[in-house]
This record gives structure tokens, sequence and C-alpha cells, in this order.
């Protein structure tokens, strides 16, 4: 390979991190600008591209980058822009040709997708999924997002939109209220924020049940307060965990009808929660998997380490490009 | 083109039917036999694969077949066998490697998948899927069939089983009971015995609504009774397909948010109740769906001639065969 390396850009709502990483997976170079204070989508590409051009140059990589992978949200895969990235002030409500100004800015070829998107690409590339062509990973973080591959390909859907999984309907009566507009999303059961509002319902329901949790007064409850107490002991905020665990299993066995995958790869914040989430989930899975599918699906954690994994899971789009 | 023709097999649970098309999918030659009454596989085959190649010769088309698909229950697109057909006598508990003894026995490439995927490239090849690259297929018959293409390919998952939407779950609470064992399948709902199945609960809880449908006590309701009312201006007849158009268009916005469709295609019989179906699944479909995907996927009905379908379907397999 002439051109060895690529670079991944992981545009967060904050920071934006970035990093040369060669074709096993290793960060070898990396920086950060900050996402917001910008004016416009220019001037962010501005700072953005002046600061790769220079990790570049300072790592002596000028003419060994094979191109560049973003990931970010609302990032869409066909026309590599930033379509009404409604937490970023100078993306919102506009539709941002992101990919193409970085790749003039830096002469690179230029790949973008959504974050859960590159978090599957990643996998494929670097991490669980390595050999796998058929796959789902779930990404559970504030929200619950994903990336789906089939026959070896990200399903980017006839707009570049497909795969938000956080939002198939769980509870069609009585739902929870979702950010989307509808009730009983996925997103509002599984995510870490739905994890914090079980809790804090169990609590509610269960009045005479102890728990320690009824020791957090002062600030909301957060999922990861729900995994300390359930690890030590705490009945009520283990029962936090088999409930989501129930409705994730209920879900990915809806999921594993549709594209019949190798696996469903659990990434992200609330995926640290690791067999304490796995376990209700794998029962459950189980249990509600159409007979024909049943043991062909395997529940696997991203291998990818936490704080590398969105550059990684970025750059690996750069691999791809045939471009 | 050397090889301008390809054959269509299509193997029901009483009959096979196959024909020659060309590549404007019309049928110009055909033959039948029965699916029954062989002891084994091996012996259906050697029927079958006479009467195909006694076609092949009396078409004068010896030469000219590029090659032959087969559509067939249970049909593992990978591996070209059936896996446990369980409605065929010599195929149930059993795997045939019926495309290789096909192949064997006529000389000719011979790929196999199920019914509903072999509808789904037939509509891309011949159908209202010309020109996609990602729709869904949703066959309404006695069951709920999908097949799910994605990039262009077929999605037929890491075991060549992928795409039972039928039995993606519709009510996790209080589910109609579903032959695969579990409750509250879409196909319970949303197949033909479905229909038939809401009409008959309609007319018992609705014991006061007067109801053509209650003139037939001699034989059992079917979904073409509920549709011929309904169009006799019938309300209640009316109101199952309102119901149930619900339901399926609750369940394509969960399908739309998972492979981002061009389209969403209606086949088979129930989908000969045209607008009568199709408009409150489009009512509910858009109701359902997540802000960002809203009028994006089309609605359509299937473009292939009902009594040709299949074997149009399971010969434009042929085409797609890369061997």
């Amino acid at each position: 390979m002439d051109k060895p390396y690529v670079i991944g850009i992981d545009m967060g709502g904050t920071n934006t991190s970035f990093g040369i990483v060669d074709a096993r997976g290793s960060i070898i170079y990396r920086g950060e600008i900050k996402t917001t204070g910008y004016r416009t989508g220019e001037d962010y590409v501005e700072a953005l591209g002046t600061a790769v051009n220079a990790m570049i140059a300072d790592s002596g990589m000028t003419g060994k980058i094979k191109g560049i992978g973003i990931g970010a949200p609302a990032g869409n895969y066909y026309t590599g822009a930033l379509e009404n990235a409604s937490n970023i002030p100078w993306a919102k409500d506009q539709v941002v040709p992101l990919a193409q100004l970085v790749s003039a800015k830096t002469g690179l070829p230029c790949s973008l997708t959504n974050d859960a998107n590159a978090a599957a690409i990643g996998e494929m590339a670097y991490g669980s999924a390595r050999g796998m062509r058929d796959f789902i990973v779930i990404t559970l973080g504030t929200g619950v997002g994903s990336g789906i591959v089939c026959n070896g390909q990200l399903v980017a859907g006839h707009d570049g939109f497909a795969g938000e999984l956080g939002h198939v309907i769980s509870r069609r009566y009585n739902g929870r209220p979702c950010g989307c507009g509808r009730s009983g999303c996925l997103e509002t059961y599984a995510s870490a924020t739905g994890v914090a509002r079980t809790a804090s319902e169990f609590l509610e329901c269960k009045k005479d049940t102890p728990s320690l949790l009824r020791e957090i007064i002062d600030r909301p409850i957060t999922s990861k307060d729900v995994f300390d107490a359930a690890e030590k002991g705490d009945q009520l905020a283990a029962e936090v965990f088999n409930y989501t665990g129930e409705i994730l299993g209920e879900a990915f066995a809806d999921f594993i009808a549709f594209t019949g995958p190798e696996a469903i790869i659990l990434f992200g914040g609330l995926a640290r929660a690791g067999q304490r989430l796995m376990n209700p989930v794998k029962e459950s899975m189980d249990k509600h998997t159409l007979t024909m599918y049943k043991g062909k699906t395997k529940l696997l954690l991203s291998s990818l380490n936490d704080a590398e994994a969105a550059i990684l899971g970025a750059s690996a789009l750069a691999w791809e490009d045939k471009k």
C-alpha cells in the first residue's frame, strides 16, 4: 500500500477529535478542536482543516494518507452533508456539505456518516465484527442508535438515513414520550436516560422496597448510579437492568427476523454495564426469537477501546471509500 | 446476449409451475407438474428436470438458457437447499439440496430462494421496483412474508433466512396466538387469515352492528367475503380493513426506520383489495413514521401479473446469479 494510513474525525456536539490510523486500527497521531464557537460551517472547516493539515505535516505523513472519514450527528452517507444537525448551532436547520468542504481544504477524499454507522464500520474493520458480513451495532448512550451491515455493506437506505433502531416502537400503548414527538420508542427505555427513567419509576411504584438509590436526593439519578447500586447488591437497581434487558431483547428478536444478523454488538456508555445488562438481554432475546433463528445470532460487546472507538469508526470509512 | 432467456420455477405446496422468460419479463413457454406424490426429493427432481428439459427441447431453446431460478418455501439462498419445508411431505424435517439436484439434471446453473425473496427480485427485474436499490416487498397471503433489498442486493442474512417480517411483534400484550408458537405477530393481523379473524372478532364484539357478514353461517368467513361486503358499503367490513391497515402502517413505520426503503411494495392475494387496504395503510404509515422519514417512502402495489408473478420472480434469480 502506497497510502497505508487513514484519518478519522469524530465530530461530537462539544469537541471534534481526530487521528491518523494505521491498517491495524492503532491511532498513531491525534488532535482536537472545539466543535462550536464558529459562525458558519465554512469557519468550522477552516479551523478543522488547518488542524488536520498541521497534524499530517507534523507527523511526516504527507502523501501517505488514503483518505478521511467523518462520523457526525445527522451525517448523510450519500451526500456527505450534515442535514439539520439540531445540536450544533452553525449546522441547525441547514445542509452543510461537510465532506466536500473538508476534502477541498485537505486535498484528500472524504466520506461522512452518522456516528452509529461509523461505529458499525469500525467494528467491521477493527472490532468485534471482523470477518462478518451481516451484523447490527446498537449504540447505547444518551439515546439509542444503530448501524446495520448486510452483505458486507453499510445499509444507508435510499436517502442516506437508514438505521434509526432507537425509534422502533417498543410499547404501543402507554409508551413513554420520546424526544421525537412520538411515544414508546426503544430509546425511551434502553438508553442511559431510559435506565434513569426506569429507576425513578420503580422508586415511585415500589415505595416499600428499600434501595440505595433513595439516598440520592440532591440531583437526578443517572444510569451509572443504578449500575453502582446494582453491583452493591441493590435489588431494585438490579431489577431496573432486568427490565431494560427484557425490552432490548424483545426488540433484538424483531431485528433478527429483519436482517438475520450473525451478531448484534452493543457499543456505548450503557454497554459498559457488561454482564449486568448482557445477561437479561440475552435471556430475553433467546425467549422472544422466532424458532428458526434461535441460537444463531451472537450477542457481543464492542471490542473497541471506548476512548478511541469514535475516531477508529470514522477512519474505517476511509478504507471503505471506493473513490 | 448469447443466452437471452432464463427459467423460473415456482414451487408451491400443491403444484410446481415453470416457464421460460425473456429479458423483458414475458413468459414465452410454460409447464407444470405436481409438487407432491413423490417419495424423495430425488424423485421430485427427476420428474421436474425431465419436464423442464422437455420444455427447453420443444421450444427450440437448447443452448439459449442462462440459468434457472427457483422460488420455494423454506428455500435457502446461500445453500440452494430446502431446509425443513414442513408443508411438503418429501422435504419435511430434511435438507434437500434442490438447486444442486436441478442443476445436475438440467446442466444449467440454478439458484433458489424463498417465495417472498423471489417476489422481491421479480419486482426489481420486471415490476414496481425497477431501478430501485432499496425497497421491501411484503407478501400478503395466507401468511405475511417479506423480501428486503438493500444497496441493490437481496438481504439474505448470515444464514440465508433473513426477512421474516410477518413475525415481528405487532401486539406485545394480549396478542393473537401465531402458528410460530408466539403471540402478536404481524401476520396474525395482516394476512388474509388475519383479516378473517378480525372480522369474526368484530362480529362478536359489536353484536348490535348489522353486517352482511352475519349472513355467512354455513362456512368460515374469508378475507374475500370481507372485501366484497366492504365494497357493498358494509360498515363493519370497512372497519376490518381500516384496522388491518392501521396495524400494517404501524409496522411499516418501524420497517422504514430500519432500512430506509424508497418503497414498500404490497404483493399477494390480500393486496388485491387495492385502495380498500392501501388507503388506511398509507394513513397509518404517515401518522406513525418518524419525522425525518415522513413522505420519503412510497407505498406501491406490485405491478406483476398475479398468475405469472411467482414464475417471473423465480426467473429473475437467474439473472442475478453471478456464477
